[in-house]
């Protein structure tokens, strides 16, 4: 294969965003780099510590923008992150999936191998005993927190069950250095105004912290408060006993967390490239060559007010064509039309044309890619290429 | 990165599937097999050639599996695919997306370097233009299909169509040669009774055979035409007139093929392997380390008669569980449950055991992955990796 000279054009070829084979990942570094900065702020301005998940961007460029120094603290959702990201010298990593005792074992090689120190999850004494079975096999200290539920979201023990002191003490029995409690309100992605996500917050905040005043009645030190969603972390007012917070959409923003009310269209990083490659007139219809594989099947939008279909689209720069969406997808085929209800009149776009759509989910469209093309605000040049790493 | 010691773990270890590290892709090269042999009998008995997508499988060793001695004629969904195929000696290939004028350019260039005859899509005299200078500009005469609409799916042109004769004349005129019409009844997906199936296919044969006796009464000779879904592909009874079908899905089959008919939930090839790591018993979830970045994002049995969530969970043997699916996917995390409205008990998963998951969508699925662990009906061993590509 002609690697060599496709790799060119996919990294932006003369370094222009016109050439390059679309569909094609663009990350605009500018927004980026403003949506860094914006919750960095407002989280040290609540005095606790930013722990950014990387399960969205998935790149040591874009950690790179985070930690422009040292490597800081770190989520993440596979094993394969914290392979990827120790080697790159990160050695603060929380692996924010509930533990199996295979996971166990290949996370602590991976500490006595780096020295990163992975910090698992937990709600069961099964899981406890697993870890503290992996420790002696490895000869490594395994640290956990306990998964707390505030919200009915996914896993988790509520503050009030018996079980979290059940659990921790089987913990600290295990030989597994207990390093706190972790929260994660996942339902306040259902939520949109201002009110809600205030409380729902304060929720989080309220119940991590009931749970670790909990473990410390019962003699457990439990040094971390640990919780975070992209919705609370910019909404939360207090942050009174909490030590971190985790987030990771916000790097990039999407349109469901724009339909939460977290962000502007403006705000959204990530975009796929298209090219127009066909039209149906009588149907109000312009077909593009960005289908789900390149734009991902998330319909995240549906059941917000405003359902964006596969996406937003803007034009070549990234100026959003209004009402404009795409409202069917294939493979490897998106369908723009207007969407139902408006009076607006779709664009004319030429077959060839390119247009720049917004993501649902940027987590999952990211996902579909290999890698980003980082452009700048208007600039029709690409600044750079950054490698996504995936798998498992 | 210790990235051999992984890489043998990904690719089975010491060859048992439950060394994997999960979420992992399996394929059962039995039922692959035997869904190749029987669409290649029932077209083969109607006298038409099959020309097998190579969207979902995205793998040379499929490729092998449906072209056991020289490569055969193959459809492909991106240049990337093309390329990737060409370069395994596949010289007989339909790149069956409306075609710009930058993907002209770069297929004619793999034809130079290649000897591939490249086939294009097109249904405007705008892409017949843009395909002509390309011709000229790479020295390649390029090759075209005029792409029909029989269905209201997508794109293409109605065998009525005025702009049938005219974009086939402005085919010629661009010097490029005009192959033949190709249709795909995309509609077909929605429907779930052998009459309408037959229906849909007999349908597609007859708009199909029409479009190109409208070309040959002026004067083009259209030798090839094509046409094709897998569901229409199984269910049709006549080919008269018909030259090629093609199919994709049909080598692995999932569960919006299962909801249409044309294949029974033995015939899935593919699955995902999950581990346990969480459970609720108060709310009757298991939690699995497969979310939607292994599962897809796909929801295509949420129009069926039988939403399945998404995926159908079997045990590690591959044994469904009756009336348990994926009810819920995040990132990294499934939750399996009890199907609404059944009278069924979850099974008894301790964290750390594992299942397997059948696709709503097989190609949506197999994207999310790079390689097939192959395993062979209930054998605990892993028979072979296959990589697949991805991009564009």
């Amino acid at each position: 294969m002609n690697t060599e000279n496709l790799d060119s054009k996919r990294a932006g070829g003369a370094g222009m965003i016109d050439a390059l084979i679309t569909p094609a990942l663009l990350l605009d570094e500018s927004k980026l780099d403003r949506n860094i900065q914006r919750l960095a702020s407002h989280i040290s301005a609540l005095g606790a510590v930013l722990r950014p998940h990387m399960k969205t961007a998935k790149s040591i460029d874009v950690a790179r923008r985070i930690y422009p120094g040292e490597p800081g603290p770190i989520t993440v959702s596979t094993l394969a992150e914290a392979e990827y990201f120790a080697d790159y010298g990160y050695k603060d990593i929380t692996y924010a999936v509930g533990v199996s005792p295979a996971a166990a074992v290949r996370g602590l090689e991976l500490s006595r191998r780096t020295g990163a120190n992975v910090k698992f999850l937990l709600d069961t004494v099964e899981q406890a005993d697993a870890l503290g079975d992996a420790g002696r096999k490895t000869g490594v200290v395994p640290s956990a927190f306990i998964e707390l539920d505030v919200d009915d979201h996914r896993g988790g023990l509520k503050p009030a069950d018996p079980n979290l002191v059940i659990v921790a003490g089987r913990v600290k029995a295990a030989g597994v250095d207990l390093v706190g409690v972790l929260s994660h309100a996942g339902e306040s992605y259902a939520l949109s105004t201002k009110e809600a996500l205030v409380a729902a917050a304060e929720n989080e905040r309220a119940e991590t912290v009931k749970a670790a005043n909990v473990l410390r009645e019962h003699g457990h030190a439990c040094p971390i408060v640990s919780l975070g969603s992209t919705p609370t972390a910019h909404f939360a007012e207090n942050l009174d006993g909490v030590t971190e917070v985790r987030a990771g959409v916000y790097v990039f923003f999407d349109l469901v967390q724009h339909g939460v009310g977290v962000c502007t269209l403006d705000d959204l990083a990530i975009s796929v490239l298209a090219t127009v490659v066909g039209a149906k007139p009588e149907k109000g219809w312009i077909l593009v060559d960005a289908g789900w594989m390149a734009l991902s099947r998330d319909r995240g939008t549906s059941s917000q007010k405003v359902d964006q279909g596969y996406g937003v689209v803007c034009d070549e720069q990234g100026r959003v064509y209004e009402d404009v969406i795409v409202s069917q997808a294939s493979q490897e085929h998106g369908i723009l039309s207007i969407r139902s209800g408006s009076s607006k009149a779709m664009p004319i776009l030429p077959i060839g044309s390119k247009v720049r759509i917004l993501p649902n989910h940027a987590c999952a469209m990211a996902g579909q890619h290999d890698f980003y093309s980082v452009v700048n605000g208007k600039s029709p040049t690409i600044q750079a290429r950054w490698n996504r790493m995936r798998g498992w």
